[in-house]
């Protein structure tokens, strides 16, 4: 990747205006436009112009808030089509959260268009962030410490690896539950309690916290019922989720679902895991 | 220690709750007063009548608010001595922060006075909801993970342990500054970077969470000024503190000054952690 | 899986021989052939009159020892087709590290052959003796102490997990080097030093410890020259390993090549993990 | 302390010749002297001639043998008396395990002797090697891996703090037993079991490996009747030791007496501590 770079970061929230701040102190030459409210006036693009010569640019997590770019943190209202129009042919793009419109117009227009949110490596680092918002969810919620608390973390992908331990590292007594034999060897191998997700029923009594991270129905009635009284259940699966919050309301079960965590409590950090991942489209695109 | 004790639970806040709900679990008479919108109303007694057979009575924390037992979830008012008459000579009352009032009142009656606060253990048991309550705050004041920040924790005593650990245990990396060659040796042996307390100037700029523990004039004005910007401080140390408030209103440094944290973050661990000094008084006492 | 299964064990080195205690305290009726030396005598049977009956025919690692099943702890020279012969068409065979011959026969006399070798718990389950004899490795051999050394892990795979985070668990600092974008971003998820296994020179000379775990030449006569006095080098890599070994005795660099560790410093723990292999194997086959 | 010292380091072991290498690395001047088959030529001496003129003049540990310095890499036979005529009076005199006849002669001639070996944070820093010694000794004589196994430690104080900690590092589960209440407050706030030493009858069936610190007699007969066959004992006490090892031998128990552990498993980080443990000395005396 060269040392010097022209980066174009349009619309976003307090991750991107993190990303343009880490990109200017990388020694890049970095403009924003549609996140004014968010960045110093040196970062702040007044217009378009000039946009056209970036090496890169970069498009919010979504990309799109219906025809427009998702801007919550600026006055400007711009249509897709408008920035599209202001790019050159090959110009790179780099976007998350892909939906038809964007990719249909970025290749009418033969933009090089790359998606930074469907990277490993960015999956991997938003699952720090997203251990800890469930973390501070949980010491908030709870009247005891997560010291010598047992917890149930369903799930052994990339955030329940994360959460597991980081539960673990401040004394909680963690058990993991998953499916395959492969990850209840490396939950083992980690030194934690292994459990079979599909056979939670008759497990669920001894906890004082248990944690979804499986995008499928592993909570239901019937295990919530099994719970202990004052027992918090978060649930960080994406929709559908795994928790029956109908009959959690019913049976008087504390239950908390919380999503897109990364950019809500560490914004600045999501905002540098977006670099890196676009680093590395670079260095793939020998930029 | 004897299987089934009687105790009595006078005023308090949700800690004296947690406390008569344990021992009741553990099989002990339990009558709480002055306590009825925290407990169910099966613990809850309507006077003081039969305090006087009590193995043991228990005062919160601080056991008086003026001339009157503190009861902040309770519409009774109680004077101390309007308790004290209650009691009779002999009988073991269990308090912590001992003021001379109740002291020489408790003397003057020839009643047995405990202080179940100034136990060691208690003050160990209590660095942990103490710990989490400092991180707790972190969490949600930093806009960044904890995970992978430098954070300096200022002390070694009792919560500088227990928070040296609960950072790591997170992934932050951690360094703790202590004056004695002791501390200095035990913070290497932890695996913890270590730094003089007595030397912090020109340490300062790196560190993304300063937590200082020592009741001493630590953080001054020229302390706080190396801090980089966006580095977020937390003074648990009791009154007078560490830190010059002051001086970091005017340099704009985020500094939270955070007392009586068990109470306030895990009343329920806190509890628990009163009932296991109690349980050891009457131990050692032969009841 | 059902409650009681007849196994047949049939050579081997003390890992079969905790493997059969294992089965039998499990309840099952086991069987141990060529095995005298290192099992009860109630476990062996003098013959193979009965093994037609068994559920599970189990052989060791590897199966063959040429033309003979491996036996090193009995007087009996079996060989392979005179076990076989003893078998009934259809019956389950689990072996490992599987070669021509004895696949071959197998088919030929339509036996189930399963290799539990090549099932991901078990590798996984491997990882951890693994480890340890790496790190008993390092204690003997290194005249400081783990705790506070600096150490570097070559591969994130199975093994380097594992070894990362035990060395880090005695107080090393422990650096991890690995190819992948995601791997590295595991790495620093995982709150370890994480560097560029392809840009390894320039950075070695900080180490007093460097353990390689890929199985491709890595630590060449460059490499080692780099190393600091008195670094100790430990290669865990199957053939052909990693590192250049002939360069490492003229460069007076300290190389250990230590393979087949499990069977070696931890059989019984190797036995166990063989065990739950071949369990999952008969819950896979309706057994 | 200032920054260019002249040492003389006479006699001892490979943590004396450590010692010196340490102390020259930091640029001070250093002389050995009945340390000739473990250091460089250039730091070795020739004979007394100089040491007049050392800031500071180191003894091993012990110091004496008999009536002469203990000096086992050396053909020189060195009486304590000759030596201690070539100083001069109110000369530093740093040595460790000091007995009369050092003492004594040193005050008659009014040396100034400090005793590096009672400072704490030697004492803490040596913690670390022990415990390492002791996880090798595990290792060595386990069939099992330290990962998943139960480990009994019998006291908190500094060494069983650090070979807790340790373990469970590698994945061990492990309780400590105690007898003071903070002690066990602080086992429970550091994520530890908890078990009284003074109940461990009845507790021990449980464990693969039992290790204790405490100067005392804890496993006698009768508590080691009831260790779980193959468990492994390790006596990490100095004399009288804790262990009833004739009761051992006769049960058929293993058990290891392993003492003066930092010298023989990492001699180089002891001669470390040794340095750090000085150069405090020189420090507080202002030299």
């Amino acid at each position: 990747m060269r040392q010097k770079l022209n980066f174009w970061i349009v619309g976003g929230d307090p991750r991107q205006a993190a990303l343009a701040r880490a990109l200017a102190e990388d020694g890049h030459s970095v403009h924003t436009y549609a996140l004014e409210q968010a960045v110093e006036s040196t970062l702040s693009a007044p217009s378009l112009a000039g946009i056209e010569d970036a090496h890169c640019v970069v498009l919010p997590l979504p990309a799109l808030d219906g025809e427009r770019i998702n801007a919550p943190l600026s006055r400007v209202k711009l249509p897709l089509s408008r920035l599209l129009d202001a790019l050159t042919p090959g110009q790179l793009l780099c976007a998350g959260m892909l939906k038809p419109p964007l990719v249909g117009e970025a290749q009418a227009r033969s933009l090089l268009l790359a998606d930074y949110f469907a990277r490993e490596e960015l999956a991997v680092a938003n699952a720090v962030p997203s251990s800890e918002g469930a973390i501070q969810i949980a010491m908030e919620e709870l009247p005891i410490t997560l010291h010598g608390a047992r917890a149930l973390v369903i799930g052994y992908g990339r955030l329940g690896k994360v959460l597991a331990r980081q539960l673990r590292g401040l004394g909680v007594r963690v058990s993991v539950a998953a499916r395959k034999y492969a990850d209840l060897a490396w939950i083992r191998a980690e030194g934690l309690e292994a459990e079979r997700s599909d056979q939670l029923s008759g497990w669920l009594c001894g906890y004082d916290l248990v944690v979804n991270t499986v995008p499928a129905p592993i909570l239901g009635r019937e295990e919530l019922t099994q719970l202990k009284p004052g027992c918090l259940v978060i649930d960080l699966a994406s929709k559908p989720g795994g928790v029956d919050f109908d009959a959690a309301v019913q049976l008087g079960v504390k239950a908390v679902w919380a999503l897109s965590l990364p950019g809500k409590v560490a914004p600045v950090t999501a905002g540098l895991a977006i670099r890196d991942a676009i680093y590395n489209i670079l260095t793939e695109l020998g930029v």
